[in-house]
């Protein structure tokens, strides 16, 4: 099944930006009265008619509308972006599938990168969105100082980590994190600096572990973004 | 580290082929004198000294050699192919970071692929091995037929399961595979045909399920990977 995204809803009524207009019509040869479905990216499954399409957008007369329950718990990470940019983009499309409400973008103190597209990430997102047949689209936020993030979620009550290397760092799988909200920060090739660690710990951080094996940051991520799922469902 | 490759080895010398050894000239611009660190793919970490450099072979000086033990439980994934490689290519180096012991790659009656460059895939594994400083190299093993493969191990001793999407499966994580040998089957994007679901199931092959998101041939065999370590680490 091939999924639109829109989040231009009005009633009954729902219009597809130029780009997905331009997938609808130019891709896919939809044509005035076929049937399409898409997404809000908020939970929400639609069917509609085609009424009006024209080479800015596409209007739709909703028939269908199925609300998805969102899950009990979610999952936002914090990220050093790669210096190959593609590493990153993999990483936002496998978390993409697995499942992710939230992924921030860290500038760190041993960070490869300073500068990020974030409009082309978003299309990484929506595109593994729409492809795995989500109705949920994560959001990106833009890079922000370590710091800076700590600070800002320093009085959050959700369950915080930092992961980073250290033989007595306590598996991430052994916390009770059934149903939470968790947020994980990864940290970049030479991972998080002594100072970033002690300012995360002193912000209601615990540190945590990934497993015996040495893994790239978006491998890292991925890996971190599939436990939490199992430990949700297990 | 910088890691090398080498399985030829002989008493206190080892020698480097041609293309470890113009990136450990060419690349790293080592000399004779200088002290290289290499593996040898099955659990062999090397400390040596480089006694002979030319454009052909790098010859080594063994002046230390630590084994590392094998794990107590392996993994084999049989994987189909993807249509665009560098979906495979990335399944591969995350498996190999993660941890695998083999992997087959299988021809089923949905697959998008019916030719590989496997010595471009073993490029993939020898790298993320180093990269990930691993002791032991995976197995990859070229194309064979769905059938073929289910017959040739039919009487192996292995934990065999075939993943395909069912409510009706049992999650990999409900199964008693600690410190076991297993055999995970992962099917294409149109998954397995209902005959090579049959055939695997009449060979020993138990069906089950990886969670509730829909996920891409290359995501299933990395998630696949992945939850066998989580259940050994757990």
């Amino acid at each position: 099944m091939q999924l639109f995204f829109t989040d231009n809803i009005q009633g009954n009524n729902a219009i597809l930006n130029e780009e997905e207009t331009r997938h609808c019509a130019k891709v896919l040869r939809k044509k005035v009265g076929d049937i399409i479905h898409f997404i809000d990216g908020k939970g929400g499954f639609y069917k509609g008619e085609i009424t009006d399409l024209n080479k800015k957008d596409c209007r739709i007369h909703i028939l269908h509308h199925e609300q998805t329950e969102a899950k009990n718990f979610s999952i936002h990470i914090a990220i050093a972006p790669t210096k190959n940019i593609s590493r990153t983009e993999w990483f936002i499309e496998k978390c993409t599938e697995i499942g992710i409400d939230e992924i921030t973008f860290l500038h760190c103190e041993h960070s490869e990168r300073n500068r990020l597209r974030l409009d082309r990430l978003q299309k990484v997102a929506l595109s593994a969105t729409k492809q795995s047949l989500k109705a949920f689209l994560p959001q990106l936020n833009d890079l922000i100082s370590f710091k800076d993030f700590i600070h800002k979620i320093a009085d959050n009550s959700d369950y915080k980590y930092i992961c980073w290397v250290s033989e007595q760092n306590l598996h991430l799988l052994k916390n009770e994190i059934q149903g939470k909200d968790v947020i994980i920060l990864i940290g970049p090739e030479g991972d998080f600096s002594k100072k970033e660690i002690e300012l995360a710990q002193n912000n209601g951080f615990s540190s945590v572990s990934l497993g015996k094996s040495r893994l790239r940051t978006e491998t890292a991520g991925v890996v971190a973004c599939h436990l939490i799922h199992v430990l949700n469902e297990l």
